[in-house]
Order: C-alpha cells, then sequence, then structure tokens
C-alpha cells in the first residue's frame, strides 16, 4: 500500500529539473506519471518557461484541462499559447462547467467557437448560464453538475433512480429538492438516503441546516465567508426566481479561499497572486517597475518635506542622523493597526458598527507605546548626543507620530473600502508616505522652533 | 423560503451593540437566536470584553461548546475564564474528538478531569490518542469519528448496517475498509454505494483515487497542499503500524488555511493571528511594544551607520535630504522579492531544487529596474539640486541598493527557514535593516568618496 510522501514533491522536482537540463525529455516525461493533475500544476509553475513548452506536449490531453484550470492564470495563458485550437477543444470539452467558464475567457475567439460546436445543446446551455455571471460571484463559481429529486417520491425511488445514474457529481453531499418549475425546495444530504428507511418521503427529511440558498450574484468572499462559518461542502445557487441553477463545492470556495489569502500578502507590495515566479525577466521588471515608481513619487513627497528644514537640518546634523527613527517608529505602528483593522474587515469582525471603538482603542495603544518608547528614544538620544534639548524633541516627535499613525492605520481601510480602492493594494504605500511625512515634520519642525 | 443576506451580519452586530449599549439584555439575547455558533463566534469576536461576559451566560449551553471551537484563541480563554467546572464539562462534552482536544490545553485542571471522568471508556482512549499527537499534525487534526467496512461484504450489508446506525458523523464522503486488525486497506465513496449494485463486494470497488492515507505525524501544513491539490473531502489517518485512527475532513483543514493566511500577513508586521482585536488596551499594548522594540533597535542600527558619516552630512545637507530615497527603494524592491519567495516556499512552489534559478531571475529583475529608476532618480536630483556629482551618486547607490536587496530577499527566506526560523514572522526587519544600512552606507559612502 503506497502512502502519502509530500517530501517527496521537492525530490520529484529535483528530478525534473535534473532531466530537463540533460534533455532527457523520456525520464522528464515518467516524473509526471502517476501525479494527480494538481501536482503536475504546481510542477510546471515551479519551473521556467522553457522547460514547460518541453514538457506540456506529453501530458495526457485528457489531463491538461485538468492541471490547466489548477495553475495560475500566468502559467495558464502560457500553456494555451501553445496549443492549437484542436488540442485546447480536446482538453476543455470534459471539464466542469465552472472550470471550462474559467478558462473561456482566455482562450483565442477561434478555440471558444469550436468548443461551442463540440459541446451539445444542454452543455451549451449551462456554460452559457455561468458565464452570464461575474467570475466572481456565486453564479461564476456555481457548476451546473447536481442531482434533483422532487419531494413526492420516496427514498427508494431516489436510489432506484442514482442506481440508473451509475454515478454521481464530485463532492456530491446532498442532492437538491425541487418542483415541477425547478424552484429549490430543499435538500437532502446522501448519507440521509442511506441511513432512513426506504419508504420514507423526500418532503418529510428535507434538510433545513444545509437549505438555504445562496443567490446568484453573491459575492464570492461572501459565498466563502458562509462556507467557512457553517463548515458546508456544498451549497445550492439560485436565480432572481428562486430557480435551483447551480451548486458551489467547497474546492472551488478552497481555491477562493487561497487566492484571498495570496492577494491579501501579494497586493501589499503591489504584486499579482496569478504572477508566474518564473515569468520572463523583462515581464517581470515591468511589472515590479510600476510598484517601485508609485514608492518613489511617495518617497519624493517625503524628502520635499524634509527640503523645507534645511537651514534647520545645516544647523544641528544630529537631527539628520536621528529623523529615520521617529518615521520608523510611526511606520511600524501604523502598519500593525492598518493590518489588524484590513483583515478585520476582510474576515467580517469589523464593520461601521464597531469601527469607533476600534479606533479609540488602537488609538490609546499606540499612544500608550508612544509614551513608552519615546523615553527610551529620548535616554539613547541623550546617551549618544548629550542635548537634551534634542532628546525632548525626538520624544515628542515619536508620540505625535504614533497617534496620526493608529488613527491613520484605523481610518484608511475604511475610507478606501467605501471608496472601492483594495485597502490590502494601496493602504500600506498610503500609511507609509503619511508615517514618514507627520514623522520629518514633527521631529524637524519641533526642532526648528526651540533650536 | 429564507434566503442568505450576508450583509446582514453588520446589521445584526448593530443591533447587538445598540441593545448592549441599552443594557437590554433580552434584545441582545434575541439577535443571537437562530445564528449557527459560527456566526455567533464571529459576533463575540466583534465586541468588547466586557460585552461578551454580558452576552455569553445567555446563550445555551449545548451551543456554547460550538461557538469555543470557533473562536479565536484568546476570545477563547476568556469565556472558559467566565464559566464554571460544570457548565464547562456540559459545554464540550458533545465536541468531536479533535474539538475536544483543541480546547482541553486551555481548560482549567479541574474542568479536565471532571470532562474525563463524565467521557465514557470509547471517548476517552479516542481523545488519548488525538492528544498523543502535536495540535499541527494530522494525528492532532484529526477525529475519530468514522465509518468502517470490511472488504468481503457486500454493498447491501453495508446499507443494512448504515441504517441500524441511523445516523452518519458530519462530512462523511467515504467508508474506509479495514481487516480484522484495524489495519487499513482502503476506502469507497458513499455515493459508490448508491450508484453500484447491491451484490457488489466491496473489496473489488475500493477507490484507488482517494484510499492513499495520511501518516498521524504529518505536518497539517502538508496536510493543507494534499487537500487543496487533491480537491478532498475527507482523508483517512493511519498511525505507524498502517492501522486506521482517525479521519480528517474538510472543514478543519479550512480552519488550518485561513489561520496560515492570517499568520503570513499577520506576523509581517509582528501580531499573532490569535490576538483578540478588542483585547484590553493594557494587554495589546505590551504584545505591540515588543514589535516596536525589536524595529526600533534595527532603527538605531541603522542610524548608527548614518552617524559615521557625520562630516559628510554636514558638508553637503542634500545627501541627509536624498538618503531616504535609497533606503526606501531598497526596502521596496527587497520586500517584493521577500514575499515572493516566502509564499513559493509556503506553496511548494519554491524548494531547494529550483532556488538557485529564482535567485538569479529576482537579482536580474532588481538589477534592471535598479537602472531604470536610478536613471529617473538621477535626473529629480540634478533637477532640484543642480549638482551632476549628487546625481551620479544617488544612482549608483540605488543601483547598489537594489541588487542587494534583491539577493538579500531571495536568500533570507531560505536561511531562515533553515534555521527554523518563521520567514514570515523575521523576513521584513531583517530585510528592511539590511536595505537601510546598504542604502545609507552606499550613498553616503559613495558621497564621502567623491566630494
Amino acid at each position: 500500500m503506497a502512502e502519502i510522501e509530500l517530501t517527496s514533491f521537492e525530490e520529484c522536482l529535483q528530478n525534473l529539473m535534473t532531466a530537463l537540463e540533460a534533455s532527457n525529455h523520456e525520464d522528464a516525461k515518467e516524473q509526471l506519471k502517476d501525479l494527480h493533475p494538481g501536482e503536475i500544476a504546481l510542477l510546471l509553475e515551479a519551473i521556467k518557461p522553457k522547460d514547460r513548452t518541453v514538457i506540456w506536449p506529453g501530458i495526457e490531453v485528457s489531463i491538461q484541462g485538468e492541471v490547466l484550470k489548477e495553475v495560475n492564470e500566468d502559467v495558464q495563458s502560457q500553456l494555451i499559447d501553445e496549443m492549437s485550437v484542436d488540442a485546447l477543444v480536446k482538453a476543455t470539452e470534459n471539464l466542469d462547467t465552472d472550470d471550462l467558464a474559467d478558462i473561456v475567457p482566455n482562450l483565442p475567439e477561434s478555440a471558444v467557437h469550436s468548443l461551442l460546436l463540440t459541446l451539445d445543446y444542454k452543455h451549451r446551455e449551462h456554460l452559457n448560464k455561468v458565464l452570464k455571471y461575474p467570475e466572481d460571484s456565486a453564479g461564476g463559481l456555481m457548476n451546473t453538475d447536481f442531482i434533483t429529486v422532487r419531494p413526492d417520491v420516496t427514498i427508494s425511488v431516489v436510489i432506484r433512480y442514482l442506481r440508473l445514474l451509475k454515478e454521481m457529481p464530485v463532492d456530491t453531499d446532498q442532492v437538491f429538492v425541487v418542483d415541477r418549475n425547478f424552484t429549490y425546495l430543499g435538500s437532502l444530504l446522501i448519507s440521509t438516503l442511506l441511513t432512513e428507511e426506504p419508504e420514507q418521503f423526500i418532503m418529510s427529511l428535507i434538510n433545513s441546516d444545509f437549505s438555504k440558498p445562496i443567490h446568484a450574484d453573491t459575492d464570492e468572499a461572501e459565498v466563502a465567508l458562509l462556507f467557512e462559518q457553517r463548515n458546508l461542502i456544498s451549497a445550492p445557487v439560485i436565480d432572481e426566481n428562486n430557480q435551483l441553477v447551480g451548486r458551489i463545492t467547497i474546492d472551488d470556495v478552497v481555491d477562493v479561499i487561497l487566492d484571498q489569502a495570496e492577494h491579501s500578502v501579494m497586493s501589499m507590495v503591489g504584486l499579482d497572486e496569478d504572477e508566474d515566479v518564473f515569468a520572463p525577466i523583462f515581464q517581470s521588471t515591468m511589472r515590479r517597475s510600476i510598484w517601485l515608481g508609485v514608492n518613489l513619487v511617495t518617497a519624493f513627497i517625503a524628502v520635499y518635506f524634509i527640503g523645507l528644514f534645511e537651514a534647520t537640518l545645516q544647523q544641528k546634523i544630529a537631527l539628520a542622523i536621528l529623523m529615520p527613527v521617529v518615521a520608523s517608529m510611526g511606520g511600524i505602528a501604523g502598519t500593525q493597526t492598518l493590518i489588524i483593522v484590513t483583515r478585520g474587515i476582510a474576515t467580517g469582525r469589523v464593520t461601521t458598527a464597531n469601527i469607533k471603538s476600534l479606533i479609540n482603542k488602537e488609538v490609546a495603544v499606540s499612544g500608550l507605546n508612544g509614551v513608552i518608547w519615546s523615553i527610551v528614544i529620548a535616554l539613547v538620544t541623550y546617551y549618544w548626543f548629550s542635548d537634551v534639548v534634542l532628546s525632548v524633541v525626538i520624544g515628542l516627535a515619536v508620540i505625535v507620530n504614533l497617534v496620526v499613525a493608529a488613527f491613520s492605520g484605523a481610518f484608511l481601510p475604511l475610507l478606501l473600502t467605501k471608496l472601492r480602492i483594495d485597502p490590502a493594494l494601496a493602504g500600506g504605500v498610503i500609511l507609509t508616505t503619511i508615517t514618514d511625512v507627520i514623522g520629518f515634520v514633527a521631529f524637524l519642525g519641533l526642532a526648528a522652533l526651540v533650536i
């Protein structure tokens, strides 16, 4: 009996890379044998674009479709570019509707056309239904593969029906109960079919806990929150007429959760969660460049304010030496608050209802820390420069900056969310610009007044 | 038919807070009625500690256990502190073994003792089995509620057995096949029980795709990766003798994924993902203080290097004005690389097998960006200060800092991982210390040489 050894992934990657370096394509192909599409996808993401080109044609067409849906968008585009229209149609025609709907926008038009021709009427209808909704809504996330039963039949009738079907869609933990017009009535866990008496009627067994449907236009973040809170495996999706149109399964929700998690980390430094780690150098340079440019503008804004105090700096060069300390303490304290509030909003813990008491708390915490650390900073400054005035000035500047930092850090995410700007992307840059400017102005301005 | 309205959470929180402010406890209690334990947990996390004290006793004991397992550790401790031993035992005795095992370490000793006395022998055995493994291993994550069948029976025998059981554990998508000694042989999806002919033998139906078991000592991060890649709902856990000891379900894996995601964001600024957003001010101040202290040390290290160039700064005050630009560009570029590599390691895309080619790529990208932006920075500097030497010096310093930043950003996470230090926690601080120091030294050092 084979057991799972996950450290073998590293070994597998190493073997694959060795085979590729030696141009031993047979050996490279051998490494991918027996792997799950998700694992092949990870391996493809972990090698260079030119190596992907070598390996890709050797992967069976039936698996290529599943791999395409698992890799990130950058890698997906590369792989699609290398396939013929014919191969693309063969690889994708058997995918679940929701996965197909995710890939269709990235396919060349000729492939979409051929693909639609190969799909039967029912499949095409399903695909159009999913494509009707935004990709990041419940409708875009749903698949159209599910089992429905009528309320007025017995368990034994349902089981006979399932035996005729021969198989159930993946991740079927419940069957949906609908009336003649496909209006959603409720659901039934399939474990109930196995544990209850065969002569019981479906109507009497409808599960009230799992039966609440999701509207097709619900945002995917809300869908994820719902699955998390209620520990769901699948959930029915209805349209504006309460008709059952699809089913969302946990595997797709896990992908949403992972994407959100990646996004919240990556966007802090202006990166895209769909970016190919091994993208060509020129492409990566251009993408990163934008963020460096944005940061450069904010850096020049901050140093412009330093420039205003040129005369003061000239008078006391210790100010120039110490000013990064004031700015950096504000940046750290503000970013702590920013991240707490941004994550709180993302996870639903922080809303307009409780933001006020959170702002109060954050300002109090930061102010208190300002007092504590300003004393330490003042003492170190005195030890270094033996200058009482300088020590008092830097201590006061730190307190001012930490209070402003906490207020900005708590207020910014809410403001940005209201303005429909992603706080994870823009919050950090704006905040550190504020803490840099306030840090420099408070420190140098106070110094200019008293020196 | 009720539909799910997630925006109603905000409304619900608002109503709850209004009721609490008016000391209208009946109304507050009313708001929590009909909510899922996961939703009650989120509401409790979104209000102040003293308000939790008011609400908590009004929640039914049977629900309290489920809520305790959903709230973060800080809030869990608070709620546990407010319960009597008797109430704690009543609230927790019906929890799944894995959930109970998570809570037990936080319970007062007297409650654990009473709890163990109330559990029957089988339950106690199960609990001890889970407690034997580290909390963050597959063994700590598993529950001991699952269905086993023998290989030599038919589907109809299994179905008859399930009807006798009356119900299945939550999230049962498969039954496990074991021999007389509980040695794990494979698994069978319960949908197979419904779709295949009743007279078929279990042995002939064992599902090879889902049948690979997880070792109890596997790290939870690896378990999460496995569930993601293979889209699992549940997985069997075996001990060193290949005996089936438990089952991991997707709801617990989703919690692991969410915790990891929170951790990777929160730890970047020294915060704990289990921290209560509304913790008392003094407690929050002390926790945040440590990180500010660490940052202060690194800030003083950086400015110490500025201090070495006091004479040069004295000579040309423009150096003092511009030096934050050099440091900040290095910090941004380095953090981009750091996050890409740290996330790559966490998601399995980056290993020792491909890190070398990634370091090469990152240094090339950052160097190229260094060249591009050093020209822009030199031009702006020339426009501002009309000083050719200063412009050339700042341009060169930016290139040097960006190359060092990329190298450090790529190398650090690997080094820290090897040293078993969390790169998400320590990476950022160490990196920005490096980029600050290199930024200041390259800029001021070059200036000292030529001015």
